[in-house]
């Protein structure tokens, strides 16, 4: 046991809201005796759904009613301005106001974003957010951002984006100084852009454990921990990849259900084929923090189950335990005095 | 049987050199009746390889003597100033005197785009190469470009890459009007950049078959035959689906050969696993174009073994056999004087 740990949930947030997240939310209860809950959105609702449950709201499991929902189309902009009482907003308020310790939603990744922008507000030393996720590896799993907070980013915000993936890293792995890299092409000619050139540099002077440049290909080979990139590129890695890995799932799928003797190998190789995909199970790797923010957020993925989103909620704990946030603003400020020093 | 094609094979590119290159040719010549090639390289090396392979050059496999050779780490300007006499340049230069209709290597990336760039020169039409290859999707394959000829793009440049793109594709898949997409982020208050958006109102206003954005996951679910990027962010997505396809294939095989229980249904499986594994089998869609020059070049992958390396020729022979350069020319005339008419 630790000291207790308060998360608020977007209840309503997601392609399936309370039916996955009320479940999903007893399962964390359970499993942490040290944790409370607040389920924010339509109060009748969420009632409705918890005595489903067979489970009164108590003092570890709080109910906050919500009069609004953000749409998962809805533009972040439009639901900044006209969904001041949605359940996503009134959740990140609860951070706020230090009701929560930290925040838990499926709900719309950019209108999530840009609320927890303007509520919580950035920490002084970052200039802006990314979008961190965990990915599974042949070794393990590697941190990978920013994966869609900004479309470009500067070097100096590429320099940021590996402070906070650093820290986020070693809170996660237990780790003193985990390695990072930054996501780049391996032609020598062409290799990179000026903005990731200088990133480089300004990585190799710092103290950070940087290893220098990694390949899209890199990323699942444990090149490093940490993976840094703009949202352009880390969206359009993390998608192809999600890309492929569907695909080959289909074609395994396929090529077992081709006639009645790959059926009957199907059936053999179940167990095995099953013990396969849970290492690399999406749901086991859901829960995306959203960096660089004066609070913690964890984005789940909008089709999440109550497994993934189980997993989300045990993120939000693992980045609260380790503070976080309060990490990557000293980590920042120490490395911003070296530099100052170093001039 | 049709006309006859010679090509040009840079028989001591690749990881591997002639004892691929060779080997990969005799299969060619095998199943192509009118089809010629000629071997480039140390003409000592070409013959002992050949002499083991109890083969004797005649009018339909040449030899040419090329006294040098690109490595594969070589800076492109270093191989262009310094090896004149390369088994690359030599091979390319029969493509520039008509000596061949089309050549292959497996060499150095840079070099050989920089070497066939400088000996045939740009199409009047095209302002940057591309490189484009096919990938496995869920229903088949699809075209992407470019995969690294260039690090940055303009608008008009991605226009051109989805011309060029559209032609190979119409010509390899034997396909009118193929369909074409922008690869870009889902994220809509951030999607894409200036560049993205003016490429995409260039393509909705031209006669390709224009679907529009695909994303990442989007080129492996068959939502467009040709889908267009700038090179760095097609070579990121091409690495990062390498880099899962890998990882995949390494847990199906650890999980596999856990104890001697699943090594036994790994015996069963292993046929259906084989099957599923042809279908995306990175050998049979060996075979990048080189778009965009006023002849044709194809580059095979370094690694590439026999069945591979006969991919990339069958590949190199279908482009001239569609006359590829020509019909992109053609079309990008087309198309330029229709925007012309336009305004």
């Amino acid at each position: 046991m630790g000291d207790p740990v308060t998360i608020s949930l977007d209840a309503m947030g997601g392609d399936y809201g309370p039916s996955v997240v009320i479940p999903a939310a007893l399962q964390a209860l359970a499993s942490n005796a040290d944790l409370k809950l607040i389920l924010v959105g339509d109060e009748e609702i969420l009632r409705q759904h918890l005595q489903q449950a067979n489970r009164e709201p108590d003092e570890r499991l709080l109910v906050k009613h919500a009069s609004q929902q953000v749409t998962m189309c809805e533009l972040p902009s439009h639901a900044l301005r006209n969904k001041k009482d949605s359940s996503m907003r009134v959740a990140i308020n609860l951070v706020k106001e230090g009701m929560a310790d930290a925040c838990v939603s499926a709900g719309n990744t950019g209108a999530l974003m840009a609320t927890a922008r303007f509520v919580l507000k950035m920490l002084s030393t970052v200039d802006r957010p990314a979008i961190c996720a965990i990915l599974p590896t042949v070794g393990g799993h590697a941190h990978m951002l920013d994966l869609g907070a900004n479309v470009n980013a500067s070097a100096d915000n590429l320099f940021e984006f590996a402070v906070m993936g650093s820290v986020l890293a070693s809170a996660i792995d237990n780790i003193d100084k985990p390695t990072v890299g930054l996501l780049n092409i391996g032609e020598e000619e062409i290799k990179g852009n000026e903005r990731i050139k200088e990133a480089s540099r300004m990585l190799a002077d710092s103290e950070l454990n940087y290893v220098g440049y990694v390949e899209g290909d890199g990323i699942y080979a444990d090149k490093a921990m940490v993976v840094v990139c703009d949202g352009f590129n880390g969206n359009i890695a993390l998608k192809a990849s999600e890309g492929v890995a569907k695909m080959i799932s289909q074609k395994i799928r396929e090529a077992f259900s081709k006639n009645i003797l790959t059926k009957l190998v199907a059936l053999v190789a179940m167990p095995v084929l099953n013990s396969f995909r849970k290492t690399i199970d999406p749901r086991r790797y859901n829960g995306a923090s959203l960096l660089g923010l004066q609070g913690i957020v964890i984005k789940s993925h909008g089709g999440a189950d109550v497994l993934a989103f189980n997993t989300a909620i045990n993120q939000a704990i693992i980045e609260v335990r380790n503070r976080v946030p309060e990490r990557i603003s000293e980590q920042l400020e120490a490395l911003l005095a070296g530099q100052r020093n170093n001039d």
